[in-house]
């Protein structure tokens, strides 16, 4: 639990003045580490702005739980559902789609799709085979594992980034056949950039930057990171990798070609890929549920309860009345029905609201206003007979990264040793999105298939068994991959306090918007919010 | 498959020459594609250096298949044994200890081990808590893979590099408490380098070696690659990570305190760890078989018979007679024994070999002393009653490195989310194994533990379960971790022949020691070589 889970907050306070009061500052600070607020050595500092509504709450005030209507079934809504619900709010969830999850959409057999255009897909991939149509990875310091923990949900690593991947520059200069592993061209990139700068040092250029003692440990690091020569030079080596590796007795290897000339390594663009591995939302290791991503939303659905989350339920409005809200919605059997509510949480894209019939005011409006519907992003899912990336690439995981309009490949990170498997053959983002997303499914993997030929050969399409792919941005009631909130806006701010009785929750009321972790933060604060009123009112 | 599994090698070159007498070169071309010897686009080139042998190759000879027995249990002597079996060979595998593996060694509840000293151990670990021993990683080019896919043994990724572990280097001045993540240390030197070889670029340091499209190419990557400025400098951000990470609303984190100064991040050395990273056999991604590694052995096991392999059966003699070879050997009931076969394949330590009854000659004993027994390496699992590392320092997986006399600390890639855990508290070698394995076991505990409080905190300490731990030099039959061969030499050129009905095999006898890769090629090839001896007999 990130959250202190034993004091709440209000005693938390009072317990360390009072300690504070009578006690050395060794006491007192024994007492902060109790209670999670002292750093212990190594330790992720817990984020104490979260402090979550508990059943004792009421019981000690005396005040009675409300009632809360959560509009919207992702990320969002079901961890404002599910925090409520713990502290023994009454709440019911209205889900549009026929699914809960919202972009953490898992496709499966028989799953079917049906977008804003009319086109509906069924995904015809066999018993085992899924494919995280929308997000696919949790970083380690996310919230996100927290509720993996808290909710008991198997998961595994997910491999963002492998040695072994390959990089695919048409534009400059890859052609058929012939992509480059990253592993050489790391060991390239980092040994003529090891070269270059251990040069520079020697002719004196860092002199009015660097001690004597700075330029030998620096050149420590180089001679090492670039495996150079003893005369400071970069000519390959084991790095790079091998055409046949090693094995036994006298069989040494062969060594790929290469390495270029410093020119064609800096030309070949291949080191553009190399900071999304150190980037601090991407770095591995990464996580996934067993399953498939949706897999959290039915530990929180089964938490929740099924009977208190309706699907097939769009909301047409949501209203401030007297006292409370009225949530007008299409239930699923067509028919036109209200709930009334004391709150509710509105964890929709907020592009779509400004379709209902609200009476939030202007302010709230025009805040509203600051956020178009999610941009557009794709992805599709190849299923295929064999894993010959494994056999044949001996590729286990990871991503191809090219500069084709598929942009990224990903490798599965589930089903090593099974007969069959699933890639996704494209993930794109902006214009190349909306190109495929155009495209009828069987043209879209057409063109994904003709691409990825280039990098894999032709098994790339002699092993394909059938695909699935999606357009986010026209999914229903959802219509788009994420929107940046411009945070620093009064506006955004502004939101923060809800509205009447309605507050608002998504990965765009975040700081980290796109990822589950935003979303899971906002409702945490929206929960927040909404719960301080009912104990201070 | 690395081999080809279709054509037996002789009729391939048949086919091949029937095929090119007729054909056009795209024909032949495509003929070899199907056999695995074209490229293709991508594809990993197969090693054609080992070519199975065949029931059909005795089938189809009229020749019968001989007698073998071999020496040793270990990934050499199992696979020999698995080969040699699967072409029609009788086997009979002898292993010294009570249990086969080698050093691939899983130790799990109720496991215990005695030491050349006498000392003696009985694991305590929880059900579905285990330590390797010995070997942890598999590489996705390695032979190994393919005995995991063969055998159909499941396996999941061994975390080998994680941004969120930590580095700790008290003689560069690192203090109890304050260890520094992967993620700020490599921010911190991929920083500063690319400022300075920026800085160096811009005054022309570097125009005798870059055209201006090099330079312009150069300083894109480093913009990106270090996170500099606009004017080219390095002043940390994101990737160094948060003591508390952005979350949602207005909450937009608390970055780390740094970065320090470049000498600073110089003199700490933290740099020194990640050529590991992009180095040939440690790259991520790597993986491990899901329960232990010596799941792999119980699959060699079951695959050849568990009653074709004697435990606790230690070997005294190997010895070529007028026919064949009669090994003696005392049997798990304390008697002696003597087995007499066409063939022996020996896999023991080649240190070892040299305490036995031999008539092998002097050449064969001259090429054997060159190795002596392998080196010290040490490990210990530590089982914690809580997943610490995870819930409080967001670590779920990797390695965190040290300057001090443990060396590595692993932890685990397996259980996530379940309640206890193990970690390898120490993994070292040479003087630092031969130190931590003179002393009791306890004593082993006690050092590692105060070590690893420096970084964990006091929870290192006060959550610890049970403990177990491993000096290979002292485990009877191995008494040692590895041995480099003189690949150079021509006394191992010699081994390679065997000397007359015996032939060797072990990651001893191979490119890679001290990794199953380098034992199963060895193994192939001394099955490889006694087969074609059998067929040109």
């Amino acid at each position: 639990m990130v959250s202190d889970d034993i004091v709440p907050t209000v005693s938390r306070r009072h317990l360390l003045q009072a300690v504070g009061a009578t006690s050395s500052a060794g006491v007192m600070f024994a007492a902060m580490g109790a209670l999670g607020l002292a750093p212990t050595a190594g330790a992720q500092p817990r984020n104490d702005s979260w402090v979550p509504p508990r059943k004792s709450d009421f019981n000690l005030t005396g005040r009675s739980a409300k009632k809360v209507v959560v509009v919207g079934g992702g990320p969002a809504g079901l961890a404002s559902a599910y925090e409520l619900q713990k502290a023994g709010y009454q709440v019911t969830v209205l889900e549009a789609r026929h699914r809960v999850g919202g972009r953490t959409l898992t496709i499966r057999g028989g799953d079917a799709e049906t977008d804003t255009d009319g086109r509906r897909q069924v995904a015809r991939f066999d018993d085992g085979i899924y494919m995280n149509a929308g997000a696919g990875r949790i970083a380690q310091w996310m919230v996100t594992m927290d509720y993996l923990r808290e909710l008991g949900v198997p998961y595994e690593v997910f491999t963002n980034a492998n040695a072994d991947a390959y990089i695919y520059n048409e534009r400059s200069g890859a052609t058929p056949g012939n992509p480059v592993r990253y592993r050489t061209a790391k060991a390239d990139v980092f040994g003529y950039t090891s070269e270059l700068l251990n040069y520079a040092t020697d002719q004196g250029a860092l002199d009015q930057k660097l001690t004597a003692a700075d330029k030998e440990n620096l050149r420590a690091f180089l001679r090492s990171w670039g495996s150079l020569t003893s005369d400071g030079r970069y000519q390959g080596g084991d790095n790079r990798g091998y055409s046949v590796y090693p094995s036994a007795w006298n069989e040494h290897g062969t060594p790929l070609p290469g390495p270029g000339s410093v020119a064609e390594v800096l030309a070949s663009k291949v080191g553009q890929y190399f900071p999304f591995e150190i980037n601090w939302e991407q770095s591995m290791l990464m996580f996934q549920p067993k399953g498939g991503m949706d897999t959290i939303y039915q530990y929180f659905l089964k938490a929740i309860g099924k009977q208190n989350v309706h699907l097939n339920s769009p909301v047409t409005g949501v209203v401030n009345t007297a006292d409370g809200v009225r949530v007008t919605y299409t239930a699923a059997n067509g028919k036109k029905r209200q709930l009334d509510a004391d709150f509710a949480v509105v964890s929709a894209p907020a592009g779509l609201m400004r379709r209902w019939d609200t009476n939030w005011g202007s302010d709230t409006d025009a805040a509203l206003g600051e956020f178009a519907l999610g941009s557009p992003a794709g992805k599709i899912g190849l299923q295929y007979r064999s894993r010959w990336w494994e056999e044949d690439h001996r590729i286990y995981g990871g991503i191809t990264e090219t500069d084709m309009d598929l942009a990224h490949i990903w490798y599965p990170s589930y089903g090593y040793g099974e007969r069959k498997g699933l890639v996704i053959g494209y993930y794109n983002t902006g214009a190349n999105a909306r190109a495929y997303g155009d495209l009828t499914p069987a043209a879209r993997q057409r063109r994904a298939v003709e691409q990825g030929v280039k990098i894999h050969g032709d098994k790339y399409r002699t092993e394909l068994d059938t695909s699935f792919s999606i357009a986010w941005h026209k999914v229903p009631y959802i219509e788009g991959a994420w929107a940046y909130p411009n945070t620093s806006s009064p506006r955004f701010k502004q939101l923060q306090q809800g509205t009447g009785q309605v507050y608002f929750a998504g990965d765009w009321m975040s700081e980290i918007s796109a990822w589950q972790h935003g979303a899971f933060w906002s409702a945490r604060y929206a929960v927040q919010a909404l719960h301080q009123r009912v104990m201070t009112s």
